[in-house]
């Protein structure tokens, strides 16, 4: 637990950082009975009902003993080193949510029975996935899902380059990469979650509002990843902030130039690729400025970058997602002409990269309009009037 | 209960609507114990837990005793009377959940205190309503509930005129504008409830996923509108399908013509408005134009408008609504300009059309794009790939 520490020197957040165990042990080794902390109550929650959260009553009867972790008055940043490499972990729980839900979905569409096929003349009903808009609904969690695992992906591995590349510069260059990525991964990865989720009950029709299904619990649980471990708001207002501004751009402009180089291979692969390349053409330009106004809106009001920080952060996530997406197809495709691999898994793979720039990447026009608009409207409202 | 009656006529679906009463009652008007009827089990459902749903099992025994309603063999066409009326009851339930989700987090927002002001010098923490991704929360909720509601309102004034105009030219246009606006109200409405009340958990933090403060219950229950008496998909499919084509689009057409005059009035109002009247037209013209785009694909294959069915549904909310945001501006600024009417509440008018013109009529380009895909990429998807 986190505790205030007496006695700390001015200038220093006095709290420190204890385990407070259940039971005493002695320095003999033996028992000595139950420390002095209790449940107070466990707290009803919506979802990660397997994460219990209780109120904790410590020193009711006296004092409760507690042993200090590290150093004195070092509490907080023993927390925000937790929190930090939290965040990759629950993006990345955002995505493992949208992979359950995506799978669970595809199941009960592959399954389920119902209507006649719109295309056909046969009146007979036939399985859901038939329906133009079910499959919309599945490739919109298959490819959201799929973009945002690849931007996980990416930060993990860009993690280990930073860390253990020879080169100093490499390192550099990859920890800024990946500083920047984080509040992305953790935010729009998490509103994948939900997203998805929520799509995965729409497929299930009624059964995905009965409990029992389990469609239910994983919109229920993928709530919590956008709020905790900073909110997605936090997470949004840190992109804009330190990691945009303290390299003025650098390091965010030379990941978009980065994304830009894939536009060669992505012509060569010829008209199959050809909508997703104008999507993504689209999406790095809406990118590109809209990183360019917030640069410049920060130079004046900052509650003008603050007003469009989380449509700023989908932003990155929709473009970049849509860019690891068409690496995705322009390998597989390269695999397919060989005559190699698994040719369903391959094709898949492509037409979900294809669906993304059609249905997703398509977004970020409205996404950058929203992140530049400015905080004059949203400052002009009265408090009473909300 | 629907039940199958037997001996129907060739081609007719030999379902009867009945009552089936819990206790019999005899001809002498005495109790005569209960009916053959048990409720075989309760669901466990994600939210609306003060509306039970149940297995009922009949004539376990012997046989159930049922009374006839109506005719034999129209119970089908009985069902339809309820479901359709029904649809705009349920797009209002959505906004009326959306309603409460924003008067909680409003209140919650002005209550509760965390971090400091980032335009102020000042080191104290405020109320969050403070913060301004707070106040992009508060009013994407206000605006789209307030949006939802005139749309209901509208359809709900038109069915009026519909039944009771001394003229049958105008009853007949009005009601066609009706049948047009339904599936929007119950598609778009509850979509809107889910978005509203998903934000509304989040303007709380950690304390909306605790079930005791509220918030979460909105999210729950809302999603259910988005599933019953026709699901979101289905009233999307009767939008693009007989909705629309029966007149050739002409309904659609008068309506998206009726939206363009408010215009001039718009022009006339001066800056304040400028940037709403040109999220408007772009809207507008984003609307016409994929309006034409599924009344032109369906003389092909039919897959290609349902692969954009819910993207054109959402497309028409989000412009409709709009215009009916930009009409209350108007309104609320004659009444200014005249000096009249409570102030506070004219001004937030202003502010959420406002508001609106910025973070969400600006969605229309992206919809658009969904709407008139096609349905090439989403068909190409083998069906063991999903």
């Amino acid at each position: 637990m986190l505790a205030r520490t007496p006695d700390a020197p001015p200038g220093v957040k006095g709290i420190s950082l204890f385990i407070v165990p259940k039971y005493l042990v002695g320095d003999d080794g033996d028992m000595k009975g139950r420390n002095d902390l209790r449940c107070a109550s466990i707290e009803h929650k919506m979802g990660i009902h397997a994460s219990p959260t209780a109120v904790m009553a410590y020193g009711d009867n006296g004092g409760a003993i507690g042993y200090l972790i590290g150093e004195e008055n070092k509490g907080l940043q023993y927390m925000f080193t937790m929190m930090n490499n939290a965040r990759l972990a629950v993006g990345l729980q955002g995505v493992a949510i949208a992979e359950r839900a995506t799978q669970r979905a595809a199941s009960f569409a592959r399954d389920r029975v119902q209507s006649r096929d719109i295309a056909g003349t046969d009146a007979r009903p036939v399985t859901i996935v038939h329906h133009p808009d079910v499959r919309r609904m599945l490739l919109t969690m298959r490819s959201l899902t799929e973009a945002s695992r690849a931007l996980a992906y990416l930060a993990a591995a860009s993690l280990d380059v930073a860390q253990r590349h020879p080169e100093p510069e490499v390192r550099k260059a990859r920890q800024a990469m990946v500083d920047l990525l984080i509040p992305v991964v953790k935010g729009w990865g998490t509103e994948v979650g939900s997203e998805v989720a929520a799509i995965g009950v729409q497929v299930h029709g009624g059964m995905g509002f009965i409990e029992e299904t389990g469609a239910a619990q994983y919109m229920r649980d993928a709530k919590i990843a956008e709020i905790y471990e900073g909110t997605n708001g936090i997470q949004a207002n840190d992109l804009i902030g330190r990691k945009l501004t303290r390299d003025g751009g650098a390091t965010a402009k030379a990941f978009i130039a980065r994304m830009r180089d894939i536009d060669a291979a992505l012509e060569a692969t010829g008209p199959e690729l050809a909508r997703l390349r104008a999507a993504l053409t689209e999406g790095l330009l809406a990118l590109d400025s809209a990183t360019d106004w917030i640069l410049e809106s920060q130079k004046g009001d900052p509650r003008d970058a603050a007003a469009g920080a989380v449509p700023f952060m989908r932003l990155w996530g929709t473009v970049a997602g849509g860019w690891a997406l068409a690496r995705g197809a322009i390998a597989a495709k390269a695999e397919l002409d060989a005559g190699g691999g698994d040719e369903t898994f391959l094709k898949g793979k492509i037409v979900t990269a294809r669906f993304y720039g059609e249905h997703i990447l398509t977004r970020a026009s409205s996404l950058k309009a929203a992140a530049t608009a400015g905080g004059a409207t949203i400052m002009e409202m009265a408090e009473d009037a909300f």
